[in-house]
């Protein structure tokens, strides 16, 4: 078969490639990422590339207008190499770039030393320890074995009622108490109830214990190092999950796993992310990976599955089981994750298929579960993911919000990352007064938070209807009909974007984002009716998630994605799962609670089989609400 | 290097082996077992061979005659080769026999049973059970995931505090439960106090769960197969330790296991002897390998640290301090025990350097820790261990008896394999009235319970003195002056033995007898002062170990080994090893009574550096004491 090379811009990576091969199948075997949602089908269109000198071969799409095929543009997927080709993958097709790190993962974010400690609400007591023991050498009088020797010595220091020590560890014990001279430094770690001397080491290197906390996202995966002993975070990392490639979504990354090759990649995939983070912290902080003695995962019941190989598919299949909630403690190179040598690896519980330990991390972190106060979570990704209670019950479910959110299904839609339009204000008639974009520079594109202030100040200035329908008469010149007959209101023309092209906001973008956020507001009310509650009873509403803290919620209120409250009620949670996963490690009182009083204690409401969910749902495809007296501020605001 | 081959008979094994080798070496590499108590060193005399032809150089060596040199007598590990060379191993030389099994070893013994069940003592629970579980599939309101729904039905089959399942299991869990139309076995085993789900199988195979007890003897290794669901015994195996030729009592092992290559050689030694055991079992039985669940080994410290490849080498040094008292429940397979792939090993918990899980077992077995009255055990093998109590307390101590029992350090001493003497009347003048050989036949040598009755006979009988010296003008002409001008008696001229020469038993294998009886009386008096009781106030003596139901009791008495009480007081536990390690294997209440109970209550007193033990070791040595007065029935029958 004839072989051709194809070369990739700007990486200039080349690839030798088999004739009729596409770019995308190119692109992965010469390393280079290329955004694909549906994973190669040619639906998504969001792995367009620009075909700069070679002979290719493109299927007809929809998704590329005749100006844009003239100047070379392709959907990687939907075109196959006929000669030697030279391709340039544009930014916003690219996912290999660092996403951004929310405020509150900064370095030395002082919360979980507030949450965990001496005075707050968990006692600091992480789940790896490092005991020096200076033990009395053996007599006639007391020949106690080595073994219970070091047992009775720690149970001084870490009561514990089940203990164990594997057989590696026990083979070296006899030399390393005599070599050490009786003195010795334990590396204590808890597998649940059981606390295991994980490893041992001749002299005091109590100092030295470090763990990480990681957040593991469909989309982004964040790590934070974290002393120990002290509670201190150390540095903090992110990057984008490099399993998006296999599938941008739970759903695609379910249907890709469920071929047992696949699944084993997508672990190895989510392992080598965690492993980069990893040593850039280590690194950066200047300690040795060895140092690093347990690792906390928090994630969506998908990813964790991803992580350890497990079987997710019956999480899409009626009725949604999981094949765990709870996994056990493993070593952490059981998975393949590069730390000590025999160090830990635990995860957070799950709820059920769509509420995973990232919601119960939010939940420990908001602290709603400390008060009688009736207070509802919402954790905004891919998912919505919603929680209502006190100190007494927990009820949750899951909207399937749509990937609106992060920026797909969206035109120009991107992640939160450099070149993303996070916040923007629109004068009359539409021109952009003012906006926010990550890492400054031109736009690229609309994140999350973006597009819901995008659509709160069209709706305010009147440019569209509450249909999310536009107004041409309000919106002047700026409105134009695009591909496939569609209205697109131009936001910012070519020549003051990065991305070379105008950056719209089409009528199918409004529909998505309306729809996500009626599931999400659908999910609330569903929440409440089943406790019989109102908003009005909801004394906090706690905002989690990627992009949460970026949202201004006025206008998130406007478009009828968060409940008709006082602002003051509304607090940002900010990364609940890599902030919750850090208590956790930090308190293994807080891992306890976390199973005990937060996953064990939701009821799981599936809304995909609730009456009332599919009853109200069409209500909420309007801005904000078809029934607007649920909205009295909205309301008064148009009065 | 020259090299030359040299050929075993009546194995007929050739090895090619350079010049200057020694014959043992040549053996060794030939996987010709020859009898080595010293490893190699020269000073031991067993590992005799017969230059059949070709050319040998020896070095001087006190063990062998002038006539026994002529006639190609040598001490294979004295030998080396020069030329090819053929050898013989004569019989007494070989330790590849199967050992005799003791009478309650046979199959179908029934006393576990009787020990563990509804009504007796130890409920019936398994260490491994299989359960069959018919689970409710999944629905819309109970959606518990897979690994949660398994658990709450093992839950109301066996309750257990703590569960878990490892990360293998669970990637096969959602496959097996939809495979087998949510119909499974679930494999269970205990891991202390944790109940491990070890595997899972679709269908209902509950009745497939076998367990094997072994018995690690210094000399002998046990294995008993068990139905864990019946308790019923299928078959027992016996094989000599393939330790032995790397040293025959276990400090010749502790020394050679410090080398750490050693070590793990050792350990693959006695790995390789279970499982040859194993697959002789279960071939037997006609069961698979993977029915075997669950292994438990008894024996004693040393033993166990070399099964696991710990190292023993502070058994020996001063304060005498093993790695490890109870061993962790691991995988069979982490140590190399080919089972159920993922099948458990555990070992019954020791007491101290000398005191290992074999007494631990006799004194589950003897039941003495379930009565007010005070009971002694003896467990007699190369070491006497001595343990003393009742319901309340428990004493012990080892006795460093040498290897006399086991038929170490006699001229004409062996194993109680075939054509070992067992028992022996002796008549006025020393003529042999009658005997009992192993498995019939003539005889070969004298194994411990036949050397204790000939040393009893020759002294009812006069031929000795209480200080175990000849009586010459008692014994006829069947005394002579031997090797070194020690008087020598002939029990079996040379034409009545299998052996080729002469049966006969010197002062010096007298002496060490007496040597050896005297250190566990003395053991058992350092046992009863130390607790100011006497011998009148043990109502019971339990017997233990290898040879110990082949031991008359009146004999014992006699030479002054058993105290002299009335007969009905004493029992035979018989391999209590291998039972207890029975009993633990059936139910799990025994094997926390076994650690709770036995080997936590147990006082270990330290012989070696006991003053009472030091001071009074000397008067034990005469036949029965120099104090005749402790043996008032042997002091009436001299009257």
């Amino acid at each position: 078969m004839k072989t051709y090379t194809v070369t990739f811009l700007p990486d200039n990576k080349t690839v030798s490639a088999a004739r009729g091969k596409t770019l995308l199948e190119a692109a992965e075997a010469a390393g280079v990422t290329i955004t694909s949602v549906c994973a190669g089908d040619g639906v998504c269109g969001k792995c367009r590339v620009l075909v700069k000198s070679g002979k290719v071969t493109a299927q007809a799409n929809i998704f590329l207008d005749r100006r844009e095929i003239q100047r070379g543009m392709a959907l990687a997927c939907q075109t196959s190499v006929e000669g030697d080709v030279v391709v340039e993958v544009p930014i916003e097709t690219r996912i290999g770039g660092v996403p951004q790190l929310a405020s509150e993962d900064a370095v030395r974010f002082s919360r979980p030393s507030e949450l965990v400690g001496e005075k707050a609400c968990f006692p600091h007591n992480p789940l790896c320890r490092k005991v020096f023991l200076d033990l009395p050498p053996p007599t006639i009088t007391d020949c106690l074995s080595d073994k219970e020797r070091v047992f009775r010595e720690i149970r001084r220091v870490q009561p514990a009622p089940v203990m164990q020590m594997g057989l590696a560890v026990l083979r070296r014990l006899p030399g390393v108490l005599r070599d050490g001279e009786w003195k010795l430094t334990a590396m204590l770690g808890w597998r649940g109830e059981t606390l295991e001397v994980v490893d041992m080491e001749a002299g005091d290197v109590s100092d030295r214990n470090f763990g990480v906390a990681v957040d593991i996202g469909t989309t982004t995966v964040v790590a934070h190092l974290v002393n120990l002993n002290t509670s201190e975070t150390l540095s903090a990392k992110a990057k984008y999950n490099s399993q998006i490639p296999l599938g941008e979504d739970v759903i695609a990354r379910i249907m890709c796993a469920s071929n047992p090759l696949r699944r084993e990649k997508l672990k190895e995939l989510i392992v080598d992310d965690i492993n980069d983070l990893v040593a850039a912290l280590v690194q950066e902080a200047g300690i040795r990976l060895s140092d690093v003695t347990f690792i906390l995962c928090a994630g969506n019941t998908t990813m964790i599955h991803l992580l350890l190989a497990l079987d997710p598919s019956n999480i899409r299949r009626e009725p949604y089981v999981p094949a765990v909630r709870s996994c056990p403690t493993v070593r952490a190179s059981e998975v393949g994750i590069s730390i000590h040598p025999r160090g830990l690896l635990s995860t957070l519980p799950c709820v059920a298929s769509y509420v995973g330990g990232d919601v119960v991390a939010d939940v420990l972190v908001s602290g709603m579960t400390r008060s009688p106060d009736l207070s509802l979570l919402i954790d905004l990704g891919t998912n919505g993911e919603l929680v209502l209670g006190n100190n007494e019950w927990l009820v949750c479910c899951s909207a399937s919000a749509g990937p609106a959110f992060e920026g797909g299904g969206i035109r120009c839609g991107m992640h939160a990352t450099r070149g993303a339009i996070e916040r923007i204000n629109l004068a009359e008639g539409g021109r952009v007064v003012d906006r926010t974009v990550v890492d400054g520079g031109k736009p690229l594109g609309l994140c999350g938070s973006g597009l819901i202030d995008v659509v709160g100040e069209l709706l305010r200035i009147g440019c569209i209807d509450r249909r999310g329908r536009y107004m041409p008469d309000r919106c002047g010149d700026r409105l134009r009909i695009g591909e496939a007959d569609e209205p697109e209101f131009v936001l910012f023309p070519s020549e003051e974007t990065a991305l070379g092209r105008d950056i719209v906001l089409t009528e199918s973008d409004i529909q998505n984002l309306i729809r996500s956020k009626g599931s999400v507001f659908m999910g609330a009310e569903c929440l409440l009716d089943y406790v019989d509650g109102t908003f009005e009873d909801v004394r906090h509403v706690y905002i989690a998630g990627g992009f949460g803290s970026y949202l201004r919620i006025p206008r998130a209120i406007d478009i009828g994605l968060l409940p008709d409250l006082p602002l003051e009620r509304f607090r940002f949670v900010g990364n609940g799962s890599v902030q919750g996963a850090k208590m956790a490690l930090l308190s293994r009182e807080a891992l306890k609670y976390a199973e005990d009083h937060v996953a064990d204690m939701m009821t799981y409401l599936e809304l995909s089989t609730h009456h009332k969910y599919i009853d109200g749902y069409s209500s909420c495809l309007f801005l904000p609400h078809t029934d607007i007296e649920k909205f009295p501020s909205v309301m008064k605001g148009k009065a």
